[in-house]
């Protein structure tokens, strides 16, 4: 794939609260940056009465109120960053993939990939033709950050989106998705490499629309033994970041179960490997590698418990964090929709009253 | 609790194929110890034949029968232990907990535990009296084992239970156990107190009708951080294992997803610690210390895979062990109901014949 009109590092805007980008880079910043997965969404009421009247895809396909329900969280939570609004599957949905995002349950595909024949229906994406409305809310909401906070991309990575394309819904065992991998590697490569040139091409288009960061969400990848993940999945997953890697904007590799893999995902890439809560963040950190961001870890449940708890727990993980640069304190996956907004508030002032104390001389 | 009449270790009936027991003792076999979680039941024809007539409980309660479907995978598969046909939720039945046990879902709990009050439906198991059904299956299948092969018992440990009765089923998230736990620590301790009173007595009674090992199953365990491990679950299932020590009988602890988990489990007690497949066997018997023996880890689905992938990933598994004495070979979760019978006796066969090839001199 040729990647034409690059813009250099240096051309995108820079933001106020550079926190995020400062763990990032393994610099060091005044306090811990925080933001959350689906810190847009569910979560909120001002997102509820807006989802009463509009779709998750009615969302998205309208770029001000894409960049609306972007940043209600900032308002809300004081978070360190935006992350667009928007899902996982929106690529293939423009390559052609025929699916709805049902309530509740996820991505349920019409007809499921089973076969070499089904292949064809992944054709690469063409982002500007394919996906014009999340490049443009990717630009509607940077125009109403004004360059306070940055702006956080992201995409599904191919095992993640395989899994849902072969079983055609969640699902708890991924049974069909390893029995194509075993069965016929020939189609899963072939899969893998057409969702990985998707993938490429997405990100690329959403940095190229001035995110100042992009997070690869391998959300199910934690089902895979390490000797499969090095099989079926690290060489689509690295040629991803590699082909982000001129334009110098820091990555996420995040995943959940990844317990056994994080030193081969750090082989696949990622400025900033993202745990789960499943991972002690200091010996998750020390198995990434220092030289390596890391994102988390805190369990996402632990919102809904009492404040003391919510402390207790936000505390252990700061805690194992040490203080190092390059922390970014997140929940180990999505804010589930019974989280309480105000706890979200508190948990971002504390965690920067936390960090900043344990900087202080 | 008072243990009365404990039998001695040496009076445990002797058996012929003792590798299993030699691997629980690292002690060196002639070859690798090979059995399966779920190894009685849904790949059997010959199960599925006795289950159209009875179900999960009916067989339980009838100890010939429960004899017959425990042998079923000894003559099919060459394994070399049996374990008792049974269900984690039994003595939670011995003690009056109402549920049902329903095909593809598991069990339904018709009241669950949500606080105080409902905790007085978990009193102390008698288990002469409230299972002695499963100490007939156990004497029954002695008697039909004629001490060829060593017998497992097994229990579900006080977390896994939990989620059950909280959760009133399966769970993704465990979001009502975990609250429970947040939300209310001093119900919490209370619940687990009487699931390890009600495990450590049931267990015992197992061990004192004479199985020759016991495995605790702490399936769901691994939904949790480490820290939240230490102060929620661990003293509970410490005990357990503490009670079962002066009856020198071998113990494995067995959980999934517990690649953060793996120190603290081995603290809580196990001669071996079971893995799943998402853990790399070696660097998870490295943590757990190679002082303990360690049971695992072919992830279950492979055994649908073409021979040449099965063989490829349990030569992968038995290469991690290193043939050191201390392995036995498992899958890292229960075989599922479209298993092929004929891949796993061919599994076992290669089991026992690469680790024999690799112990010659």
């Amino acid at each position: 794939m040729t990647v034409e009109h690059e813009p250099a590092a240096g051309r995108r805007a820079a933001v106020v609260c550079d926190r995020l980008l400062r763990a990032l880079r393994l610099e060091p910043a005044d306090a811990t940056p925080v933001w959350f997965m689906r810190q847009a969404g569910r979560a909120l009421p001002e997102y509820r009465a807006i989802k009463e009247r509009c779709s998750l895809l009615e969302i998205c396909r309208q770029p001000e109120l894409c960049a609306e329900v972007t940043l209600q969280p900032v308002r809300r939570y004081g978070v360190d960053a935006a992350i667009l609004y928007a899902d996982i599957m929106l690529p293939l949905i423009g390559v052609g993939v025929e699916l709805e995002i049902v309530e509740n349950i996820g991505p349920v595909i019409a007809q499921p990939i089973r076969d070499a024949a089904d292949l064809h229906r992944l054709r690469p994406l063409e982002p500007v033709q394919d996906v014009p409305y999340v490049l443009e809310g990717i630009r509607c909401t940077l125009g109403e950050l004004r360059g306070s906070l940055p702006l956080i991309g992201f995409a599904g990575a191919p095992f993640t989106l395989a899994s849902y394309l072969v079983e055609g819904r969640s699902s708890r065992d991924f049974a069909r998705t390893k029995l194509l991998m075993y069965r016929a590697p020939d189609v899963w490569s072939e899969l893998m490499e057409r969702l990985a040139g998707i993938v490429s091409a997405y990100l690329l288009a959403q940095i190229r629309a001035g995110v100042h960061a992009v997070q690869l969400f391998d959300s199910w990848v934690g089902a895979l033994s390490l000797d499969d993940y090095h099989r079926y999945v690290l060489p689509y997953t690295r040629s991803i970041f590699r082909s982000l890697e001129a334009t110098g904007v820091p990555t996420v590799h995040f995943g959940t179960g990844t317990g056994g893999l994080l030193e081969a995902m750090r082989q696949a890439g990622g400025s900033a490997i993202g745990l789960d809560w499943r991972v002690p963040l200091d010996t998750g950190w020390e198995r990434v590698g220092f030289d390596r961001a890391i994102q988390g870890n805190l369990d996402p449940l632990v919102l809904q418990a009492p404040w003391d708890v919510v402390r207790r727990e936000a505390a252990a993980v700061l805690d194992r964090a040490a203080g190092r640069p390059g922390h970014i304190f997140n929940t180990g996956h999505g804010l589930p929709p019974a989280t309480p907004p105000d706890q979200v508030a508190r948990l971002v002032d504390f965690v920067h009253g936390f960090s900043r104390a344990s900087r202080a001389p």
